[in-house]
């Protein structure tokens, strides 16, 4: 490294160093770090080994008994979970909790979700059925869990549900970032969706936080469940924003639905690329426009498609 | 951990034990595990620096012969892909087939795949080619080989499009899957498309399992060659679902075509964000509408765009 | 392995090596080979690192003095950028450039781009700040930094910028492609973005090459800022293909918007699902035409939605 | 690559693949490979893992129930071993055995070697008191269940032995090799070792394949009970060839025993670096003669040690 | 699993249970693990890394400021060891000390070590002369620090002995452990040994906790400086037992020297193969007998050989 | 981390930089950085390897052609070889050569010692029978090569050897020291050992730089064939120091031979422990002396034991 390579270093290295001291984001505190993103990633893999034996990692037999297998995976699991729930309730609340209340506050969260884990296999697998219901091409309910995108992000999505339901920072939001960078599947974990919900493919698919989705419920790629736009963000925090969407609701690839007054009946299809902002009612199917020009007459049409 | 800790996991334990026996998909049986899914990615990242030598994973250099490294990246490609295919066919026929037949089927297909391996490399080449003239931001075509998740998807689709034209289980999903989730490109194995084909950017693409693409076809990101909903899934496993496209065509961003009936002609060039579940001609340019307020008088006038 | 597989393996094997023969960019010589992708993006992870201590990979503390922190981290950063620049440069210029003037010129950019880091780091701070004030489901400035796909995106764009600028070939198009991967957002390395930038949910974004975009805009997914197809992509190298969008712009999902010569005015707001290929003025609103059919009575209504 | 290396490679090549078609031991059969050393030594530390929960690899925690850690850690080993014995039948004896008569005999070593399980850890837990009460350096017992090359020689010599007297082929000798690399000491697994066994510092001990040991044996570092030499090996094989060692021994560093007729009574001592291949009587103390040069009166003494 | 398997491993779990019930020391309990044997070696390289920059682990430069790497290797150190040691004083003293009361002791004993950490890194220097002058067969100063068995010995020995020095429980024996381990060479870390000190080739030398060791001594292979025997060795610990050597003194191959009242005098010669237990004067030279038998005329001869 | 604690690592940090500034061994330069040990190492394994596929590391099968395997992994390996002899050359001559002087010798000595490959097979091959010819304990050919320690440290000394021969300064060293790290045997790479040799057991056994040995010579652990010890030891560099060893000889355990004059004629049989500085008859047994306490009588006896 040649001397003025040394100056230009030490230079960036001393306004950085100042870049640290004025923002208070950026200088976490030792006693203080974030929950760890591979270990919550690890969480959701455990959990959803356990509950699908045999697809994933490796696992293929249970041995002996299936509770050995099942017991030591969970007691792994739940220390895991512990030390990343008590990092997440002492970072957000650091100025008013100790560390005793916020290691209580962790096990009462963790015991209550270690509690409602069986509920939730119970539920992915109506999922499953959903899934192989809905796809042709799907050759088996094998198939469904271990490769289709969709299956992942609503298993990810049950499981940190259970944890934005107790109010613990960071961790569901990790774990619903993770399948949406799997996936391209965004569903935010404080949705709250019914049974035998199937995506089919997924890409682009965002639900929004205060989205409600009904039973039976089918969507395609890139379709989003979001909110209108705003600039003082901070305000809305926590207000409904999102659509609510019955229940035998189909929703085409690449519809936007948006807003917090929007209401999808029961049983309407709501065709591709569509824009909506407004409810639609019960069995209604809705279709984009578009236009057809014919290149040797130089004529154009307009194209009204029927789902 | 605490008595009532225990109190739940044990409990929990217990019933997650009951949904395994509830249920036939979750008590995977020992002697027939499913194909490995990191195994199967493994091979198609083989295939491909195989195919490309130099590009991934470091290889450089073929040394003093190129047969050596080609030989014994082959040698060693045949057994892993010969291994996931006596599990594929294991476990989809285990009532009917014996170890040896499933292995001789597995040997069968793992020869004819072989032998095409020269053949899907020249054609891929040809897709190189296609990707350097349709896109100006390309800086040479080995970037697009290295870096575009257009050619990738591309080149697992080819690779998973032999052994699903053989009948194998899980393992061209498992392909696929792997490209959509690094790519956000969808396609079925089951696909049958020509050559000198693109796909640019690409996140949200999805080419359905009986679609037909003909040669020189540019697809942009978030385009759907897509099936009809249905609720009866499985009935329709088989038969055509999914668009024909022609040669020469263009499919701009998000534009959705849906239906197993739906032919778009050669030369057509489809606008994007439209929403089609009808043949388009030969030849045809399709745009979708919109209108645009005017926010200081108030007016909304039709914008028709041309492309 | 049997005589027949045997021979079906030297048959490719040879194929194989006459495919190297026949084509230019196959067969790789030692002395050049291309930068590594691992190694690039571990250093886009390194420079982020340091920009953010504690949110990435386990570091937390700084320790005795932070200087010593970033200046070992910089140092490690330096001579691995360093040597895939020099890779990048030879590779490109093989056929010109010396391997001493190769390295020269890596050390130039190499400098540059570490002088730049500090002002990278307060330009992110800003764009961490646009995305808490946008999005009411940001619980705190901290979840944005560590698990907000657009900021990620944002982040790798505006590093890789600096080297794109400088003509360094291959390396930021593996960084921002690496992003493009983990978050499917697409944004070109050569595209210029203003201050307090904010990308929400982001599948299936696109900026292109050429795009320029103001102060204070906000995307939404699957907006595309693209160019129109061309079949004779090299030819138009360089020119300006993509979009101009001004300031204090908001785009919603799944617009497409197409063209060197398309301005969006400042504060205009584009619907969601909108094929935009003219110019739209400032303060405008364009929204996507849709129909809805009454399924009890048959009747068929415009519906066009305002935002 | 230069010509000339190429040149020198390729011959290399020819020659090397002449080497394995002269060697029936080189061109090993695809279908019956050995049993892989690194599995083996994951067996051992697995086994070691479960017997002293908490010492090794980070485990520390039983969790709800001890049973559901040792079943699940039980089940995986199970099927390993099972795995690694079926290797090494097939290999040594693939002329005469079937694969399902290879698998049935596995079955039967491995369920005989999971039934001694708790009973060799209630041997360990002997020697450990052993080690505890024959040195002073130890401060717990701990220290030495985590930190003694002398306890894990006997550990897995204790393991291995169970294996051996099932007449395994070479898995018993790749994990006593593997307690040999690790300390120094190398136990043949044919040995018979009593109770309360204790080995000090270690490195350099040689224990062969017909040595007899009774209980309360102390040996220090070097010490060899040995064959004698023989250039006719394989005729000796499977005869008592290495010394009887009784109760209550302690031998000194570096003494070597030889022969299978040597025989050292009860309670007998033996000092250090000496070479004994005759019997010693119960009680005996035996020491090695040194001489001692007085630098300043040229005279030399004879020195004769007691212990 | 057939049901006897099943039945077997149930019974080996019971039992293997019942035998964690019966022992204290093999239930360990949640809140008080060992120190973490892999975390205590990487913190032994990490201090040789910066001893000896650019020798291990592929560091090579220090880039602009040797600063910035020692200041960020020490830091994450400390971190490191001050972990260990709080579970080191945690454990041994679980009954009577409080977490802060362990942590306040460990960062008083991590001051001490690092401020310790230059002195060490000179005396380790003087270490590496000694081994230069005194093997013909080092071909650098360089070579014994990368390679020398001996030298990691010492290195290992004088970190472990500051840590000996404050009564840190566990940690010093995993050190020197680790470096018996890899060399073959049993120092143990209470041992007190002045400076020049050279070991050469090393195997199975063993130095004791009390023993006393001059400057400029040499030891080769096998050298034992150890105790006698005891029965009853917890009643010793603590006592002085093994041998004062003095300054000068070179002690050849597999010499056995025991007993803590034996003192080598300054400049003596210990012979290879000689057992001693009784103090040498300074300057003598000691060495052990043999004798030739003639196989031609039968006749044997006693041979003393001078060294 | 407290303000005392930042002292404290402040001013280690101060001192051992200037610690770095003392020394000329401890500042290594960017450019010439040493060989890298682990690189070194998995040469060998390397080339272990291929001289006895199927044996090491999983690779079973040379499938359709043995060449394939062999020139794929030769060429690997030239490459590796190549760099790391380049930077040995580099940095012992740093200050006469230049880089692409070095890059020269460093391809003829790579060229020469991949032409010696199959003759070094051939001689091992050798090897392989004497161990199984000299150890009733060895159940099979294949049990030496797989899991022998003195196997793995004769075949690394034959590869290092040829590299000795070259003068290839660093890497012969770091390739036996792993062999002695590995096995407890350390054999210099200088040594002249004859064909059919065998180390039964090895711990403990040297073999110093300028030994030689016959052919059909047989070793047990702990044998030393050394150097009388100097203290000016870089005098004798080059000079021989170490024992010349006849054919057919056969010594004990423990055995301690030193001194470049001292010769062990052809068919000598030397006892343990035995401590020899003097030439040996061809023919002739030494064996140790020892005394035998009665402990009933206090009788003291001497024993001259036969071999």
């Amino acid at each position: 490294m040649n001397e003025n390579t040394k100056k230009i270093i030490s230079k960036s290295v001393g306004e950085i160093a100042e870049n640290y001291d004025s923002s208070d984001i950026l200088m976490l505190r030792d006693e203080a770090p974030l929950p760890d993103r591979n270990a919550v990633i690890e969480i959701v893999k455990g959990v959803r080994s356990v509950m699908f034996p045999g697809y994933f990692e490796g696992k293929v037999s249970c041995g002996a008994e299936p509770e050995y297998y099942i017991g030591s995976t969970l007691t792994e699991l739940y220390e895991k979970l512990l030390r990343q729930l008590t990092l997440a309730f002492l970072y957000k609340k650091k100025r008013n909790v100790s560390d005793a209340a916020a290691r209580r506050r962790a096990e009462e969260v963790c015991d209550g979700f270690f509690e409602k884990l069986p509920e939730i296999q119970r539920t992915l697998l109506k999922d499953v059925e959903a899934g192989f219901d809905g796809d042709p091409a799907a050759k088996s309910r094998e198939e469904i869990i271990c490769s289709y995108p969709g299956f992942l992000a609503i298993c990810v999505y049950r499981i940190a549900h259970v944890l934005y339901a107790e109010g613990v920072p960071f961790i569901p939001r990790i774990m619903t970032e993770y399948a949406h960078g799997a996936t391209g599947i965004d569903i935010n974990s404080g949705a709250e969706i019914g049974e035998y919900f199937f995506i089919d493919h997924g890409t682009g698919v965002v639900i929004g936080e205060t989205t409600e989705i009904g039973d039976r419920v089918k969507l395609y790629q890139g379709v989003t469940l979001g909110a209108l736009s705003t600039r003082d963000g901070q305000k809305l925090s926590g207000k409904k924003r999102h659509p609510t969407v019955g229940s035998d609701v189909t929703i085409y690839a690449n519809a936007t639905i948006l807003g917090g007054k929007t209401v999808i009946g029961d049983g309407a299809v709501i065709g591709g690329n569509t824009f909506i902002t407004e409810s639609v009612a019960s069995g209604a199917r809705v279709s984009a426009k578009a236009q057809e020009l014919d290149i040797r007459t130089g004529r154009i049409k307009d194209i009204e498609y029927y789902i």
